[in-house]
């Protein structure tokens, strides 16, 4: 409890179409990425048009934003990575400093 | 893949009723703002209670989250369409900083 | 509307097993919190695996997000508090810098 390890870490926000979860887990996975939390069923506007989030049908339209907790050295490959899924498909990766309290998880 | 320019951004994290969606992103359209992504059925605990997020019924109770990427020059113009709003509204704005790797979408 | 008071706070984005979301809330009611927004119905993959996300069964599975602005004075002891859960169940908690324009709902 006496020893609160602040880490500083890069935070990626990755928002893309649910359809293209699959590839981004396997990017952030043989990235070395230990962990990522994904957001379901958003809804977004972009230079394509407004995607509505809907939970029934179409799920192929839906956003999803999938955050991961990545030491800096990391962010320049993992964003080569997305680059050029980001030339063809809509969708933003923003990124920011955070710390967390439990570096473990997060390197190797 | 050679030139990953990052773009100092502000993000905007919108939180406030579901039922006020059309208001918020008019404004952020009328304010140029290219794109945002909705959280939609959050639940909270703010000043005025709390919120239970659901999805079949009482829409109009649950919250939602609006995240939109705004060069830094534009958040005071928005914060201030705000105001009014969150003067009546349970509700917040965060604002911090991220960086983006495609600007085009975000400026004008 | 030309008093744009721009407080800095720190945000704790608390991630955990949904099942959980009384004993963190509690939590931040007993720091003082004043307010919080809970994203649900999450998936997430870490050290103990892949939990998906869904809304029909099983709901002990799925995570949460629970969001809050704090003073910075406020994280050491909140952080403390959340140490011995972390410990035994997965999970994290994103500290970063956000700005927000109305103080009075989040101190004292």
């Amino acid at each position: 409890m006496k020893n609160l390890n602040f880490s500083p870490l890069k935070k990626l926000e990755i928002i893309l179409g649910g359809e293209h979860q699959a590839f981004a887990t396997d990017l952030l996975d043989r990235a070395g990425v230990k962990g990522y939390t994904i957001f379901n069923n958003l809804s977004g506007k972009g230079r394509h048009g407004f995607h509505e989030g809907h939970l029934m049908f179409n799920e192929d339209d839906v956003l999803i934003m999938i955050v991961a907790a990545v030491p800096e050295k990391r962010v320049n490959d993992i964003l080569t990575g997305f680059a050029p899924f980001y030339n063809e498909h809509s969708g933003v990766v923003f990124i920011s400093d955070i710390q967390v309290t439990r570096l473990v998880k997060f390197s190797d």
